[in-house]
């Protein structure tokens, strides 16, 4: 199959990004802070978690941005949690809340329960009145065991919707050949994906890391969130959210110089375009 | 049955009062106010709201203070909201949260499943690690139609507890005497009930408030929260929450003012004890 840069219309070799904020709905901070980011447009999409405390007052500020449901089977927080919005016994915790760690879910979570969990939390999102562009997950790596991979894949070809992936280079360390099975069958994905806060801490220092990507479509994705008791009292992460917040506020800078250096932002909604547009394998 | 302040061993007429605050776990501003209240060793208890998003957070700074089951059937606020910690599809509304209203409520209850929800929100307060001091309900007057009612007195029975009930004066109002059936299953329940704002919005009319108050056990109440970002998008009521955080903040000035004219303080940990003592009618 030609590359996702070249089924997208764009030329052969062009490095494309994706501009992302994840956790859309997990606290009051991270909502205000992923909208004011949305409103420069030039971060282009959120993920939500359903399950979240404030992921329904995120519909408040919601104006048809590209929002991916940030498919959610840990509760990580040490005393702030939510819980799964299905009866889901495998997927509890002793406090009532989903697990905190990908290897409490691996062990003892029902295939079928995350199924019909996972399927849940997109229906909700689209019932809130949400434009869903894409799948990911909550935690990052969950869905990177074959079975869950293969309910992951499911949900995308039931929804025709991309999903975000770990680039090719991880499926030694992972141990199974996750981005070929997702060809295979015809699911689209962007070839890479980085955090934020990976390409440096500067506007400088992050214009130069999006020009030295690889070629093909990267999503670069933060955590951001406004300073506030709320965000301190949740996470100890806070100081990495609030810096991801401030480094946003100079997006604008970033694209123009990135641009500057040869680079393409695109978005989510592109690629929900093309899977719904490219005909799903058979199984 | 003499008098409730009689059998709590004080002498008969005397103007006994417990300050208490409602709703904790409900957000990180109402958590942060009520322990800063709590802090100040006059205001005496705190009811928490099980399926709150910050209940689970509220142990962190939980230091044995006696709390209170705010058994919780709704989620009355227009985005930010909360559902049930038992599988119970009568208690959802179209969000997959409690409904916004009693009428709600009443309507489309079914009266096992709010049984097994308030014992399990009241089991996981326990398994917390909370001393659990009595029962309250949110909404307020939910508990007030004959069959919640009955149940409200069954969990009191069963974990032998007081509960708090709208004084005497609100029985016609109400349409069916609560109390009498209270008194008659010998449940324990303070005998006036008032919000801390009827009282007065400055120490000296509080003061004057409390003076005036008729004899027997009232609990006074409030809503207190820090200001902040989150309290602020959460409710509309918030400046009422935090002048009540204001306002409690003076309350060693407020309980000595009035203790010169005549008025008793005393905490929910002596109506437990007394619930415990006393024998409880066989049904």
């Amino acid at each position: 199959m030609p590359d996702l840069v070249v089924r997208l219309g764009l030329p052969s070799g062009t490095r494309a990004v994706i501009v992302s904020c994840d956790e859309l709905g997990l606290t009051h901070a991270t909502n205000s802070a992923i909208f004011e980011a949305l409103a420069l447009r030039r971060t282009t999409s959120a993920s939500l978690m359903v399950p979240a405390p404030w992921a329904r007052a995120s519909t408040a500020n919601y104006r048809g941005e590209d929002v991916g449901v940030h498919l959610t089977l840990n509760s990580e927080l040490d005393l702030y949690r939510w819980a799964p919005i299905t009866q889901s016994p495998s997927l509890l915790d002793g406090d009532g809340a989903f697990p905190r760690t990908i290897e409490d879910v691996w062990e003892h979570a029902d295939l079928d329960e995350v199924r019909r969990e996972w399927r849940a939390q997109i229906e909700r999102a689209v019932l809130w009145g949400f434009h869903i562009t894409h799948l990911d997950t909550h935690l990052a790596g969950v869905e990177l065991k074959p079975e869950f991979f293969d309910v992951y894949l499911e949900l995308a070809e039931e929804f025709r919707l991309p999903v975000r992936l770990p680039g090719v280079e991880a499926e030694e360390r992972i141990g199974f050949p996750f981005r070929a099975e997702a060809e295979e069958r015809g699911v689209v994905a962007p070839d890479h994906v980085v955090p934020l806060d990976e390409l440096g801490n500067t506007a400088a220092q992050i214009i130069e890391g999006l020009a030295a990507l690889p070629p093909g479509v990267t999503e670069v994705h933060a955590h951001p969130a406004i300073d506030s008791p709320e965000i301190r009292a949740a996470t100890p992460d806070w100081p990495e959210r609030v810096a991801a917040h401030a480094i946003l506020g100079q997006i604008e800078t970033i694209v123009a110089g990135a641009q500057q250096r040869g680079v393409t932002f695109i978005a989510y909604r592109e690629l929900a375009a093309l899977a719904r547009r490219e005909p799903r394998v058979a199984r």
